[in-house]
């Protein structure tokens, strides 16, 4: 990398924190419609900022909500390309007297800046863009093509995201998506997060009788539904937590030595997680540890359950009706809608005699993966050992993301997840923060990372 | 049994109507406090009908709640005691306006009399003072001793009976108990129910983590307290439908042979039943007909079942807790409480790795027998037979009556259920009424039926 780079940064550190402060200080709550023209402002502003930082094509794109800015530079004849997704619209501040400073104030004290968005993802966001400003001015060009989609509603879930990518596949067409929007594992611990659950639900009715019954009368008589339930909700599970569905597992990718590997060195304490949570045991499917259940195996959730009587005491009825609803976290490369038709086809075969069992399909989102050697994801890895003097810790999430799984399944592209903030940086909570070490570190490990991008793939 | 006896009932047949009349005008709601005068007029009304139907200590006995109204016979030196249970409370009447007449004002129409209590059970009640009034005012004697315990809280759930029964054993103590209070099983099908099911109920309480965990992060961490109890309840019954509590049959009375020709006898239409119930198939224990496991095989219900997310759609959570209502129905000689210490053993010992579980003991009452060759059951036989020239069902019921239970307990004696009503007679329902035929062939049959006992325990 130029050795310009480091120099520039150092020399325009107090120019740029006085950049993001006024980003930061645009109230641009997405979930609270008083602040629609702050929307538009943050929008605005991020797109002056592309265009000074270089980027061509800058607008600010409409969709049925609040817009999206996009900015590219395709100067690297014949070189891959990247795209980088943020966001610029932030969570409300609610308690407001909890915060110290006001939130829409950014106030930089002990080594930090407080503000609503420093960290999720106005800092994050505003990285990327100084980063490759950095480079343009110091170099005078880019190394690989870049394109900019930053989003104004991932707070309320991106209802706008998906018509939004699927109407622009080729205006955001690329190699690599990179995304700043997550934690490292700690103070010095930088992780790269690249892999992710998905999800399939579906909610499962069983009735019997017309109406509910009296258990003295009928006790005995019937099937009653509750106990159906039970029952059939316990043959989707063994004893060792192995789910029991046929073929829920089939198309589950193992986990590597190389991935077992990193995990372990994590050194998760797990006693400390049951102490946490105040669990007499952890439990999961056996053969596992705790960390690799919930980053890479799949599960199986009843996450509700009801019926018949739940007041006070005890009521002598044998319900008409009782209910389950059931989420999956999936792996790759499950497919959620095979896995709902694996278990509809269990509910099938293994509904118990005298009841009738209906099944709802509900929300559901693939699984996601960049595997650990992808060049993308080793590129990166060697940007952090550069800044952070350390390999960065390879992650992946029990969760799922919905910009991803988003981004993954329309534009069918390698994801890799930089996160540099801290994960008590109090995202979605008062006091909301940002460490300018994260800020330099992050700025640095980017442009690092175009570098060894280039290298890897260019 | 006195020809005479016959004659009096033919003669004074108009003349008992409007007594019965009289009691049935008094709108002695029990659940209402505005009726409080009602219940005690009802009260002093049967104490002045028992007087003048020859008994003697007559009096209305206060309890914490309404009266009860004592009176007895004991003359019949040295021959047994009958003691004879009734209520002269009633339901509420709403809705009102679906009553053709009146609820208190007894109509007679189509051969029936219609009126809140005219079955359940002033008219019922009504009758065993008439009958006794008819063999003294005949014979001038009584063959057996006789004692009327006569409640005004049945409607309500006997609140204070138990405590009246316990404070009082010495003057109810009897040799036999009768109650008519029942159904036949239809016109010119007198039946005899001579057991009923006990009851004991608990709730299953699982613990999982302090919180509510979000299945993303923790899914495959740690268990899932729905999961456990559904588990656990599993855990409780096989799929031939028998209960696979430890020990929890070792009580149970098998029944007799000739238990099941009279069950058999009854020629119950299962299929019927599937079709008014509509379930796909009737179910229950393996190896009974549906008359044997509602009445005289015990049941584990789950008669509730809560826990996690219970709204539309769906919510990603492990919930830290899951609860059940359970019942069982037990049948002689099954023991509550031993019950539920079996089922206590079973949740302790069948608890899933990494939750808690905690159980809460709820209501329990006793199931009750009085053999089919018991002399006094035989003896109602006969007694029916004279009358309706049928030999009468001998069934058992399901359900509990809590006021059986109760005397069953206290006082350890045989319970003869003799009721003459029909099943459609609007028990709790508008436009209740009593059959004019039961009224006459139920005066006779207790009649007999005093004849015959005396005959057999005399």
């Amino acid at each position: 990398m130029d050795p310009r780079i480091e120099e520039y940064l150092s020399e325009n550190r107090e120019h740029h924190l006085d950049e993001l402060k006024q980003l930061l200080a645009i109230p641009s709550v997405s979930a609270l419609p008083e602040h629609k023209q702050d929307i538009q402002r943050a929008a605005q502003w991020l797109a002056e900022s592309l265009k000074r930082a270089g980027m061509e094509q800058v607008k600010v794109m409409p969709t049925k909500g609040n817009p999206v800015v996009y900015g590219e530079w395709l100067k690297a004849e014949g070189k891959p390309t990247v795209l980088i997704y943020g966001h610029y619209d932030v969570q409300p501040v609610d308690p407001l007297e909890l915060w110290e400073t006001p939130p829409f104030e950014p106030d930089i004290r002990d080594g930090q800046i407080f503000a609503r968005g420093a960290s999720d993802d106005k800092g994050q966001t505003f990285m990327h863009i100084k980063a490759l400003e950095t480079i343009l001015r110091t170099t005078g060009s880019l190394r690989l093509n870049f394109k900019f989609c930053l989003e104004g509603e991932e707070e309320i879930g991106s209802p706008n995201l998906e018509e939004f990518v699927a109407e622009h596949k080729d205006l955001l067409a690329a190699d690599v998506l990179v995304i700043s929007d997550t934690s490292m594992l700690g103070r010095g611990k930088p992780a790269i997060c690249y892999g992710l659950r998905g999800l399939c639900g579906l909610q499962i009715d069983v009735t019997g009788a017309k109406a509910d019954l009296h258990s003295g009368l009928f006790g005995g008589a019937v099937q009653n539904p509750i106990h159906a339930l039970v029952e059939l909700l316990a043959s989707m599970r063994n004893k060792d937590g192995q789910i029991t569905i046929n073929g829920f597992y089939d198309r589950v990718l193992p986990l590597t030595e190389e991935e077992k590997e990193a995990f372990r060195a994590l050194n998760t304490d797990e006693e400390q997680t049951r102490k946490d949570l105040q669990v007499p045991d952890l439990f999961g499917e056996k053969g596992y540890t705790m960390v690799e259940r919930t980053w890479a195996r799949p599960t199986l959730e009843i996450n509700g359950i009801y019926g018949g009587f739940q007041g006070e005491g005890i009521k002598t009825v044998i319900p008409s009706q009782a209910h389950a609803k059931i989420t999956c976290r999936l792996v790759p490369d499950q497919d959620p809608e095979e896995i709902l038709a694996l278990i509809e086809e269990h509910v099938r075969t293994h509904t118990p005699p005298g009841v009738t069992v209906e099944v709802k399909r509900f929300d559901k989102g693939r699984p996601f993966i960049t595997p650990i050697d992808h060049p993308a994801i080793q590129a990166a890895a060697r940007a952090y050992e550069k800044v952070f003097g350390v390999t960065p810790a390879f992650t992946r999430m029990g969760g799922s993301i919905p910009i991803v799984e988003t981004f993954d399944r329309l534009l069918h592209l390698p994801i890799v997840l930089m996160g540099f903030s801290y994960p008590d940086d109090n995202f979605h909570a008062p006091n909301e923060h940002f460490h300018l070490e994260c800020f330099d570190n992050g700025l640095r490990t980017l442009c690092y990372y175009w570098y060894e991008l280039e290298q890897a793939i260019g």
